[in-house]
């Protein structure tokens, strides 16, 4: 046949890979790098994020007073949203990892990184304004024996662990974004 | 001649305006946006920047009782860090300017990037704690009667402003740099 002679069959180099179902669409693909949405970085960074909000989240809410300080309702507040939306993108990206596809559209990428500049820099706010609480208890006021100083700066420092596990997944989408 | 059948001299288009002295570089070159450096756009956004940041400084540093709490006095190191760094790329923004030039080197771009990343991320974190120390005294303990409660007020919400100034500067030079 002639069609065999214009497009033959062995293809060693562009061939797909047998494995691999994904299907690149040719318009509006961004690069697949790890940390990426639907790749195990990404999931990796997700977990991670989830892990640090819920424990900061945990120990916060185990204090009895925390109530009473308006920062530490927020750190609360802005831990909570952040470990929904980490545990949200995480299941995204099992799902996207077990069909074996990438997050690639344009729209998608857009909206991962606008729900990530949110919540990291909620997260990050939270965090500086109860790390601000901490230190004026602990050093400023030595007042520790009658406050859970230490379960503070655990929620603390675990909520700076969650921004800081968040911010790579959000300069990730950003670039990709400007770049695509 | 022949040359000038091949490069005619008129270029209704192409031709350089005879007052802009500026000469694009071919390779390793960005986009000229307002809010750049080097733009009017952008020496706005850095007087912004210095004069929040200036107001918040003095603001802060006119109370005695300041350097009683931790998160003012690196409220107070914060924002003069801001003010130098406003200053400074205000200077060079007039500067490019005057000589009607534009900052489009990667490498130049790159420098300002990451010392706007780094400046604004101080200014936010400084301004979340102050704020939640003022919170804290006004709301929570209700103590604005032996402290100076509006000068921490009006202290804060100038430093979000002049993070809030910053941010755009920080974003663009970021983009521009992804959208090479």
């Amino acid at each position: 046949m002639s069609m065999s002679m214009v497009h033959p069959s062995v293809h060693p180099i562009e061939a797909p890979p047998l494995t691999d179902h994904a299907i690149a669409i040719p318009r509006h693909t961004l690069k697949d790098t790890q940390g990426m949405p639907g790749t195990l970085g990404g999931f990796l960074l997700r977990f991670l994020q989830f892990s640090f909000a819920i424990v900061s989240l945990s120990v916060m809410a185990s204090t009895s007073d925390f109530p009473s300080v308006t920062a530490f309702r927020y750190l609360v507040a802005a831990v909570s949203l952040q470990s929904l939306w980490s545990l949200s993108l995480a299941v995204a990206d099992i799902y996207a990892i077990l069909v074996r596809r990438g997050y690639r559209n344009i729209r998608v990428v857009r909206l991962f990184s606008i729900g990530d500049g949110i919540t990291s820099t909620l997260t990050f706010s939270a965090a500086c304004a109860s790390a601000g609480i901490t230190v004026l208890i602990g050093n400023d006021l030595n007042d520790c024996a009658q406050n859970h100083c230490s379960r503070f700066e655990t929620a603390t420092a675990m909520a700076f662990m969650s921004w800081f596990a968040a911010s790579p997944s959000f300069i990730l989408n950003f670039w990709s974004l400007a770049s695509k």
